[in-house]
């Protein structure tokens, strides 16, 4: 397929620049394949998972503010994984979805795994489809700094969210799409 | 809808943590809906914007090392946007697809703008669809740091691609999904 040689980008140096509590970052000297010098800023972070469920044909959504965009959009369920979680993302997707929405499944179809900004992150989030939810007596209770609204919309609906930008992530953009297609092919 | 105040993160002290040539670090002090301070990491990126590109039914992808994952990915054509450039993104693109295929074209399509990790980052991905490319005679040349593969494949090839973890970032997976809903809508 590939000489993967050919392209591999070697560290000459790694520069750590900041230690934090959700990623880190580095900054590398690599060799370049012609044999230059080049720098690589990069985050490490230990990656997410996320839940598409679906209740009949409506999709549930969690809205909640991203300091990051300095606003509110409404997203899939999903969360961090923790140290230690990445060999059972699905679990960790699991405890997400009832802590945000109070609902749990226990079948679950498990979608590509994707980084959601390769050229710079580490990020690497799972994700995984249900069809088949259904509440929690007791749902284990939101982590303390999380402020949410759960809202359930149609696809329609959600199309329109992801045209006024009230959607706006590609966790929940994937998740929608994949839902499309299920829809589109009659599953 | 909803009431954005009832969500809102105040800034109350902002640390300058790493000023870099591809992203800013900084670490937010924060307000919290309920009067708590917290605290938030964040990384601030010019985004950037990607091509999906359609000839003969078949998707121009390119390879490269992604240092931030220590292997080579295959992806749509792609590139970070300069300072200035997020009023006009589409020419950016443009650019890309030439510098990395030698293909261009008059006719795109915009498909909705994602935040790929909105959790800690405001890296925004401007997308843009066409089916109607041509070969441009001298293509600009490539970026002096970037060594790429570009190749041609079915959906169905691109599928399987994904399956074995060969496209494995967002940009690529919605381009995917996008082509397959246009097919199936008979479009």
């Amino acid at each position: 397929m590939y000489d993967s040689k050919k392209f591999e980008e070697k560290t000459l140096k790694r520069e750590n620049i900041f230690e934090g509590k959700i990623f880190q970052v580095v900054r590398d000297e690599i060799a370049q394949p012609d044999g230059k010098t080049g720098f690589r800023e990069l985050v490490f972070h230990n990656g997410g998972v996320g839940i598409v469920p679906i209740i009949d044909d409506k999709i549930l959504l969690v809205g909640q503010y991203r300091k990051a965009l300095e606003r509110f959009i409404y997203e899939i369920p999903a969360g961090k994984l923790e140290p230690g979680e990445n060999a059972d993302p699905a679990t960790a997707g699991l405890r997400e979805l009832e802590e945000e929405t109070g609902y749990s499944t226990d079948e679950l179809v498990e979608l590509p795994v994707f980084y959601g900004t390769a050229g710079f992150s580490s990020e690497k989030t799972y994700l995984y489809y249900s069809d088949k939810l259904s509440k929690v007596e007791k749902p284990r209770p939101k982590d303390d700094d999380e402020f949410l609204e759960v809202i359930q919309v149609s696809l329609d609906e959600a199309k329109s969210m992801l045209e006024r930008g009230e959607i706006a992530d590609a966790k929940t953009i994937i998740a929608l799409q994949y839902w499309e297609i299920q829809r589109l092919k009659g599953a």
